[in-house]
C-alpha cells in the first residue's frame, strides 16, 4: 500500500489570532499537498489546523487526553481517546514523518523534544528556540510562512520515509 | 462531523486457518457497514481482518508496539507507531465504540480487560470466558460468526454512542 | 547490590471484610519475609495490604493513577504519581517478581493478563478463573490463606530471579 | 505516614568526567539530607548519582526503560521496570517534588519539559536553556554546583509540598 504522508501540527492550546490563523493556513496546506494532518485532537492551533485540513477535503487524526472521543474538535476524522493525559503528546509526534511547531508553550517543548529523541523532523513557527552550553544552534529548522513551513514538512518527511 | 462508528478487531498473532478466515471475513462486514476498523496493525488475525476490510475499499487504523511505520501490515491505512510495546493494546480498545475477540492469549484477555474497564462492549468468538467466585457469568457476549459479530458489535457501539 | 524481592498485591478497591483481612494477613507476611510489597497506592484491598506490611516494618510502594502523591493510603513509604490511569496497573506488575490476586474485578484482571504476558507469576485468592476454548485449565495458581499465597508468591520469585 | 522529600535527578546517558564527578556529589548531598533520590536507573549521570547517594546510605528509585529489573544500575535499590521506553522519563519526574537536571540531551529535554507542564521546580546544572519568542528568560533555575544545586531542589520540594 502507498500510504499517504502524516505530518502533525503541534502548538498553542490559546494561541493569538494570528497563530490561530497560521495554523489553519498550515493545515489547508496539509490537506492541499494529500497529506495526512496529526494532531492533539483540543481546540486552539490544533482545532484551527484541523479546520484548514477539512475546508480543503483532508484527512486528521487526533489524540486525546481523556477517554471520550466526544472530546475531539469537530474537525477530526479520526479520534484517538487515549486516557494518557500529556503523555498523549508523544503518540502525536511519533505517528508523524515531520512536525510542525507554532508558537507553543512546555507541551509543546515536550513535543519537540520527543520527536528529537526519534530522529522526527521538526519545523519551527514562532516557537521555542533551544540552546544548550557548548553546543552549536541550529536543533529546530525556522520557517517564515505556512506554505514554506508545509513544504519543508514534507521534503523532511519524504526524506525520511526513503531513508528507511 | 457524522464520524464513522470505530470496531476493533483484537486475536490471535498466529491463528489457524479457521481463526484467520473468520477475521478477515469480520473486516470485510466492519468495511462493508461503513465502519472503521481499529486493531493492533500487525499479522495474525490483524493482517486477516484488515486484508479483509481492504479487499471492501475499508479504512484501517493500526496500532504498532515499535516506533516503525514500516512494521504495519501492508492493509493498515493509517499507521500508530506508539513505542509502547504491550500498552499500546489499551489504545487499540479506547479507539473503538465496540470490540471483537477472535480466539487470542493474554494480549487479547488485556485487551478484554481494558475495554470492560471502560466500559466498551466486547464481542467473543471462539475467545476467553471468564469467570469470578461468587458472580454469574455473561461477561462477553459470544458470536458464533462473522456476520453475527459484527452486527452484534455496530449495534453495541450505535447503543453506545446514543447513549453519550 | 542484594535487593530484596518485590511482591504485587492486587486486588478489590471496594473488597469485603474478609477479603480485606485477607489482603492485611498477605501484606504481613511480604513484610515479614523481608520483601517489598508492591501496589496501586489506593484504598481498599491496597490500603490493607499496606496496612498490613507497615505494621511488620516493611517497605511499600504505591503505583497512583493520579498525579498526585498525596492520593497515597498513608500506609505508602514511596507514592509513585503516575499520570497514566488505569495504565498504572501494568507498572505495578512489572515491579514484582510475582503477584497475588485477591479478588478483584476488571483492573484486576487487566493486571493478571499483563502479568502473564510479561511471564510473571500469578498466585491467586479467592480471584479469576480463566478458560479458552481447547486449552487446558492451570492459568492462575490457587492458594487457600495468606500464608500460602506468600509462600508460593516468594518461592516463584526466587525461581524467576535464579533463572535471569 | 511523614515521607521522605523525593528528588529526581537527569541527564546525560554518557556525561564528561566532570558531569558524572557532578552527578555523584548531587546524589550524594541529597542523601545526606535524607531525601530519596529518583532517576532512569541505567548508566551515565544516572549512575554516578546513585553511587553517591549509595556511598551515603541513601535509598534510589530507577524507572527503567525496559522490562528488565537486571539493567538497573548496581546503586538502585528499587528498579521498576517501566516497559515504556522513553515514556518512562514523564515518571521520573512526576515521582518527584523537585528535579535536577546535569547537562543532557533530548532526552534530560523532555523531562524539563513534563516537569513544567506539571509545575515540578526544575534546578539545572549546565543544561539546557529555554527562550520563546516574546517570553522573558527565567525557565529553569540555573546551580552552579551540587551544594547549591540540592539545597535551591528541597527548598522548592518543600515548599511546592507546603502548598498542597
Amino acid at each position: 500500500m502507498n500510504r499517504q504522508l502524516a505530518i502533525a501540527v503541534i502548538g498553542e492550546n490559546d494561541p493569538t489570532p494570528e497563530l490561530a490563523a497560521l495554523a489553519e493556513a498550515v493545515g489547508a496546506e496539509i490537506a492541499a499537498a494529500g497529506a495526512v494532518l496529526v494532531c492533539g485532537g483540543l481546540g486552539g492551533a490544533m482545532e484551527a489546523a484541523c479546520r484548514g485540513a477539512h475546508a480543503r477535503g483532508g484527512t486528521t487524526i487526533g489524540f486525546l487526553p481523556g477517554t471520550r472521543r466526544e472530546d475531539a474538535n469537530r474537525y477530526v476524522t479520526y479520534p484517538i481517546p487515549t486516557g494518557l493525559g500529556h503523555v498523549r503528546n508523544i503518540l502525536v509526534v511519533r505517528s508523524a514523518q515531520a512536525v510542525i511547531a507554532i508558537g507553543g508553550r512546555y507541551g509543546t517543548l515536550s513535543e519537540i523534544a520527543f520527536a528529537k529523541i526519534d530522529g522526527i523532523p521538526v519545523i519551527g513557527l514562532h516557537t521555542w528556540e533551544l540552546k544548550r552550553e557548548g553546543q552549536a544552534d541550529g536543533h529546530i529548522q525556522q520557517a517564515s510562512d505556512a506554505k514554506q513551513a508545509v513544504a519543508m514538512a514534507l521534503e523532511a518527511a519524504r526524506r525520511r520515509s526513503g531513508e528507511r
